[in-house]
């Protein structure tokens, strides 16, 4: 854990040569699930856990100048029955290399002119407000000081030191094994359900948890489905986006799309070929300097050549990118920052994701993408082209409309059998261009 | 579902009986994990899926001299791309047999003279103070028409109908499947956790969740124990305490107690023998009209006979009891009510667990009991007699000094390899005596 104490110094003094004011960042409380006993599994706020590294509980770390202070309680009496030995505050604080160790009572004799970042859960929210007797705008529009502190931990946070990496390719690893088991597991699954237990099973057993909702299912089109009850039948696709979370709380974050009975059926493979063949060039195409949205484009760029050499649309691929068609079936971005969480630092809304001064765009075909900014040594990004047949996308009476005679609609229909496909990687950028932290597994 | 709406009516009506002002339940909204669209699975107030019978978030109901009306706003515009189709409130409405449906705008044009219960996520229970403009007191300590209120519904729920006896049967036989595989599972785990992953995967395959966090751990006498990091070595103990919950919400809670090598030693045999035949004679007790505490005090005094059988205590069995010796091993209580929550009902404090007038004991070997009414028929509870060596008990001072005499220290010292054993099974009470929900999972 020397390593550990080490990072977390290095950490904040780099925050400290972006900042000269205190800060206070709290871990948060666990959320209540039907009585106040029975919890969610707890997860520290992911600011709190950058530059504390231990997932404790109502806690909260002072940064200044360099310097690192704990507030924490001690166990309560009578603690140990259910829980054990937990360490205590001084144990903690040694650990993460605090240079002091308080009660939380004592927060607010330290909290003076501090900058903070609102937590999650609404009970510590309030208490951050109490604490720092001022309101604190929501993460996503932040002001003053805590609007220079989101800052800073952007710049810190948006390219990862080799502590970060290490955790972010323990994450890439076990969900590559979780794929692996779930890729396995299909045969003998009758319902998607028994393929997110096999996949979510290896996940548990490597003492990690899920970084997000797994989707699992033979309905890829619904983007973010977490129903698991659908049959497995012979002609299907199974869609699995599954990642892995450390415990320090890094995450992966991989999708692949298998045919149900083993073998894609022709029009399956043409379409899953275009999909792999985009997934390919962008992640060829990364590289320091390089704009992610033109990696987004690249994506959209393949998907229509590969759509009009199946005869799905018609034109040419710049016109119908530049028209947006690619979106009728490729509706999202290609990806997103990959950290502490799995859209890292969304709860900043687009303050990590977009470039200062850039803004989401109203175009069909850009609005959903969440990164866009230059690429940097030390970044990791999701790479995940798809293609997807909406219902609520192709049937929209005003899509029918504009898009009338760019999509050959006769064409399309022999396309059925292919609802949902994504092929999602988790890449570096590295100095010299890229590294894929999850290329252990299988795109074929 | 025409099932559903009839019990649903069915529930309202006994409630009409019980109170006449109107009543209004929230489902709640879902908890975010690390950023706001990562969320904690959704899981709806207890209370309100009583009545309302489905998952439905952000959404309450209104009963009033048995009617039904539902408030719940539409599925937003373009949430099909990232949701799918999800049901219309008209459809949801006759789903559930409600009388009438409206927006949750309008909930507050029908809140008047509303009693309520504080359902468990902060920004919702906000939102209950000012739909009913007052303040609400929190569930455990509730006033007026809400403890009115609070009361009529433990008398509904404390007694289990057929659909809710179904409902548990299902959570009962998954349990079982779960802790079957978790067994089979020892031989070849090297750790806690690759146990556990046998267990949830089971429960995940059935579309079930946890309805706790699971505890599996060689460090059976840590009570709450959430950390599955241990390797599994031949001498040691298992404790599996894992309960499925259906998608309704309706819990199952078993516990069994295996040796890793798939043999007792000699001293955990004669130990899991003592609590086993505690298990088999409290469930033997069970029937209605029987005070549920003289169930623990029989566990208490079949613990105490076993250990001083084994020349473990001193004494005489009822004198030892008296004196609380047994609580040195047996530190909680006997179990606790099973329904929509795994302690049903225990967000209202002790007001479902207790019979009115009746408060917690202070004897160390009563005040952890969290149920102490008489029984009656319809009603589940657990069975979870336990053995374990908590060095904060055994170890304390006070502890040590009180009861030098009555344990023999250097007898114990020869059941070092029993840290943890307990054995728990769900009970029904019927007219005629009881019904083992879970009797289909071996105890030897």
């Amino acid at each position: 854990m020397e390593n550990l104490a080490h990072t977390l110094q290095q950490r904040r003094e780099k925050l400290a040569q972006l900042i000269d004011f205190p800060v206070i960042l709290w871990s948060g409380g666990a959320s209540p699930r039907n009585f106040p006993a029975n919890r969610y599994p707890f997860r520290a706020s992911s600011h709190f856990l950058y530059f504390a590294g231990l997932q404790l509980e109502n806690a909260a770390i002072r940064l200044h100048q360099g310097k690192l202070e704990l507030f924490i309680n001690p166990p309560k009496e009578g603690s140990n029955l259910w829980h054990g030995d937990t360490p205590q505050p001084r144990e903690l604080a040694e650990t993460i290399g605090a240079d002091a160790v308080y009660t939380m009572n004592e927060l607010i004799l330290h909290s003076s002119e501090a900058a903070t970042i609102p937590v999650q859960d609404a009970k510590t929210y309030q208490k951050q407000m109490l604490v720092l007797d001022r309101a604190i705008a929501p993460a996503h529009q932040p002001m003053g000081i805590d609007l220079e502190l989101t800052k800073a931990i952007i710049a810190l946070r948006l390219c990862h030191d080799p502590t970060a990496l290490m955790e972010l390719r323990e994450a890439a690893h076990a969900t590559v094994k979780a794929h692996q088991a779930g890729r396995r597991a299909i045969a003998a699954a009758k319902t998607e359900a028994e393929v997110r237990a096999a996949m979510e099973a290896v996940l548990i057993s490597e003492q990690m948890t899920c970084a997000y909702t797994s989707i699992v299912t033979v309905h890829g089109e619904v983007l973010h489905n977490d129903h698991y009850h659908h049959p497995l039948q012979p002609g299907d696709l199974i869609l699995m986006d599954v990642g892995a979370e450390t415990t320090t709380g890094w995450a992966g974050d991989v999708t692949r799309t298998w045919a149900v009975s083993g073998t894609f059926s022709p029009t399956q493979q043409a379409i899953y070929d275009v999909v792999l063949a985009a997934h390919d060039v962008c992640i060829e195409a990364i590289a320091p300097g390089v704009e992610y949205q033109s990696i987004h484009l690249l994506a959209a760029q393949i998907i229509a050549q590969g759509l009009v050499d199946l005869e799905i649309l018609r034109g040419n691929p710049e016109d119908l990118v530049a028209q947006d068609a690619h979106a009728l079936f490729f509706p999202h971005g290609i990806g997103h920052l990959l950290g502490l969480d799995v859209h890292d630092m969304e709860d900043l809304g687009d303050l990590a994701g977009y470039a200062p001064g850039r803004k989401r765009s109203d175009r069909f075909g850009l609005k959903f993408l969440r990164l866009h900014r230059p690429l940097e040594t030390g970044m990791v990004v999701t790479i995940e082209p798809g293609f997807y047949q909406v219902p609520a996308i192709l049937n929209h009476p005003t899509t029918r409309e504009k898009y009338q005679h760019l999509v050959n609609w006769d064409r399309l229909e022999q396309f059925a059998d292919v609802r949902g496909i994504r092929i999602e990687d988790d890449v570096l950028v590295t100095a010299t261009g890229k590294e894929v932290l999850t290329a252990d597994l299988e795109t074929q």
